[in-house]
């Protein structure tokens, strides 16, 4: 597979005019554009996709669990097979490490297969069955069978961040897929060519196994016209996207005023508060320091759970984590950063924290003028009335950029995270001895996060059945829903009823004997 | 406990001052109003109710599964309890007969008592539990456990169509109560009698079983301003609502506007086609008509599941169907409606189909100039083509109105469905020799319909595990959930994830030897 600079539509691999052509990648080390340029879709080719995924759905929607089971696993052995191809693509366009880039590719075929097995084992279906009861007084009763069926064509936006893993055939896609929706992916303009390997590698896992053609679309786009123009079209039935609040909020205004509202699972922002307890801060104030900045560096700080936001109560204890986490922020170097635009976000928003009152600077890393788009780390401190009292100190710096806040008493901790927005995470480090503190508190984060993690960091996401990578607004747009882990598949299914179904018409899902063998509630019994 | 014209706000019976009286039920027999005046809720009271809900939710939310179970079912027994002071009240209120009133508070009671067993059951956690795998190469993992949480406070409105079963202790209150939501109920201002009755058997519940104050609040207002003041709080979490489309349709648009925009299931529009599959239609033409018209006029046709739409292939045996039912709708006495606006409504969704082109009148019931609000059915008639071409045909008319729309072919009968709006219901009637043809209507069916039945009539809605009583847009807001059966309880809950949580601060529902015996999915297994 090679890149060519093409539209994937359907099986099809389109140049487009050379008119059309509009974006590159840029490698965010130099600077320098990478050829080839790509296309831009216009109402063609929007056209041509949502069609062709209309129609792929009628089928795909109805393929036996087992098909589309396969087909989650041939596209994760194609990512496989492109080898060094997709990683040193990647590696181009990012400016992310190599081994990140494995380990990214790792977790999203790990993605793919897991939700293969989740179709296998049919627990997602949700299936409750009530037998009719002929003879119930006064009213007899027919049978009643619930399942969960796919909702539609689904749009998903690729994510600058993760080019593998939240991208083209990351969670929303794998689980967009394995719900029985066709899927539409907007291409991440900072990784067209990343996308199209991918792109090219799910393209050949459809053909291979003769899923339906539009079962799958890969479309590039330059600024907001193409999301806007996929979002908007009446055949498109959810959205997926991470990426800024302003783009999220954006899109989900636009769903919300179709003719036919849709779906919106926005990942947007997130300031990831760690609170660090007295008794353990006392006892590992420069550990705790140590590993805090190595969290908030990692990835160029680069991550959605970023921790951003670290709150304790004054203190010498408070004092020796800030004076040790300040000298190794000091000691950092700037790592390269994914796009100019992100870097140039990234300044705006350490230069505005400057100016602030009542913040304060507490370290910065070392510069570097031979990158391009370098992220120097930055470490803040301030009070908490000063954080509760003014909304810019909330707002997420995307980067290697936090805020210690200084906490005078544990009801101004409670405070603050009364006072804070919705979030992806929120982590507690504590003892034994602050388990009577952090029974007080962790109420008030239950209400503010969507995971809560004890003596950890918040980078790094296990995708499994537990996890919730989702939050209360704006963490993101839909707090009922995870983005990571196989409950993600529940964001594209829909549940529907079948009232005295004949038993020759009924889906083998559904059937009295059970073919499948999967796990059922009957007469709310399992 | 009494009528007194009051709102009741957490424990306190309010009466409000004189200047405040606005609202009376109006008997629709008489179109005479009927004491008490009841006040309207300004900014105080929704101000005290928002943060009783809110104080009461961070209590209430945490109590143990059976205390909440003892709390519905302590409000079952309440409103049993009012006896005929209930039934004949809501008679006098909505027009509605003795029989259907006893019907639906047997109801409102058993969706009550479901949901406590869905307590005891926890299975609506939906707990997920992977270990700790603090020896895996290359990272270890640390334990995680994902749980539904309530959402926090919730606004529900009653419906007039269901005085009981959709109104202050109707499904969304029970649902959200059950959740661990506390719930302010809007009064429908066409039965606050029944509204204040039910709200003392909840509010005295909440009294006698020291639930703490605010769980549950009721409030009276007229037009919209309540209702929009509700929903912008920024302390309710969701809605619940079951009414007219515009109704619907403007609450979403508030909720969305709202700096933190949040869920709002609204039941809005359905006209629920109804097939007649040709070999049965031929067989059974007659006996169809006699029945179809039964489910139409049961009730004034004022159920969100009223036949509207018949859909049949032209033909003899489609002849004979819409002589039989018009013969009936002929003989058909008007019925009482439940108020004067629904009245109004439907003799102008009535006027405007009597004026459509290519419409034609089969047949209208008998007059009845003795009722202030009389619902006279009538049977409309049209060509598919008509009806593909004309969105005004797709509207809603609420009480006993329907349109047969005649297909020309196979083809055209899928145009039609194609065509249509999100609907509530699904109706097929069949016999073997139609199965084929089924096959082929199912999976546009299940594109347009929450519940698909078979042989029966939509008008019915059993409360139970496997219900779906939702569809999509705009027959409700949200496609995803249900508003009658137990998985109603996911409309209030979002999921949390907790890693490496230490035991002693884990709730009792997570503790490692599952002291609730809870059913819990751990590391991927049941």
């Amino acid at each position: 597979m090679t890149i060519e600079g093409h539209h994937l539509i359907g099986f099809e691999s389109l140049a487009g005019s050379p008119d059309d052509r509009g974006i590159s990648a840029v490698n965010p080390a130099s600077g320098e554009p990478i050829a080839p340029q790509y296309p831009l879709a216009g109402q063609d080719e929007v056209e041509r996709a949502c069609q062709l995924a209309e129609d792929a759905f009628l089928t795909y929607r109805r393929l036996p669990l087992v098909e589309r089971a396969a087909f989650l696993e041939a596209i994760a052995d194609n990512i496989e097979a492109l080898g060094d191809t997709l990683t040193e693509r990647a590696m181009a366009e990012t400016g992310l490490p190599k081994a990140r880039l494995e380990g990214e590719r790792g977790r999203t075929c790990g993605q793919l297969r897991l939700f293969a097995e989740v179709l296998r084992s049919g627990d997602y279906l949700g299936i409750r069955i009530e037998d009719a009861l002929p003879d119930r007084a006064p009213m007899p009763r027919p049978s009643l069978a619930q399942q969960q069926i796919p909702m539609g064509p689904v749009t998903v936006f690729g994510a600058s961040n993760f080019p593998l893993a939240f991208s083209v055939a990351g969670g929303d896609t794998a689980a967009a897929l394995a719900a029985g929706c066709s899927v539409i992916v907007k291409a991440h303009s900072a990784h067209p060519g990343t996308s199209e390997l991918v792109g090219r590698a799910v393209q050949q896992a459809a053909k291979s196994l003769n899923m339906p053609e539009g079962v799958f679309s890969l479309l590039y786009g330059s600024g907001n016209e193409l999301g806007q123009a996929l979002v908007k079209d009446p055949r498109i039935q959810a959205v997926g996207f991470t990426g800024s609040r302003n783009g999220g909020t954006a899109l989900l205004r636009t769903a919300q005023a179709r003719p036919q509202p849709i779906p919106v699972y926005a990942e947007m922002s997130s300031i990831n508060p760690v609170l660090l307890l007295p008794q353990h801060l006392e006892a590992n104030a420069e550990a705790l320091g140590d590993a805090f900045v190595a969290s908030l560096t990692m990835g160029a700080g680069q991550f959605c759970t970023n921790p951003g936001l670290v709150l304790a109560l004054s203190g010498t204890a408070l004092e020796r984590f800030v004076e040790q986490a300040g000298t190794v922020v000091r000691d950092a170097s700037s790592q390269l950063m994914l796009t100019p635009g992100i870097h140039a976000a990234y300044h705006q928003g350490v230069a505005r924290l400057k100016e602030q009152t009542n913040v304060t600077l507490v370290a910065q890393g070392k510069g570097n003028n031979e990158l391009a788009c370098p992220c120097q780390p930055h470490l803040f401190r301030t009070t908490a009335d000063a954080f509760i009292g003014n909304a810019e100190l909330h707002d997420e710096v995307f980067g290697s950029c936090a805020l210690v806040v200084e906490c005078e008493s544990v009801a101004q901790m409670q405070q603050v995270l009364t006072a804070l927005e919705g979030q992806l995470t929120a982590t507690v480090h504590l003892e034994e001895a602050d388990y009577e503190l952090a029974d007080k508190l962790l109420p008030l984060l239950e209400r503010r996060a969507g995971r809560i993690l004890f003596n950890g960091w918040p980078t790094g996401v296990e995708v499994c059945h537990s996890m919730v990578h989702g939050g209360p607004w704006p963490s993101t747009s839909d707090s009922r829903t995870t983005s990571v882990g196989s409950a993600a598949i529940q964001r594209f299914l829909r549940p529907v009823c079948y009232q005295a179904l004949p038993e020759q018409l009924a889906p083998d899902s559904l059937k009295a004997n059970n073919p499948l063998d999967l796990p059922r509630q009957v007469n709310g019994k399992r």
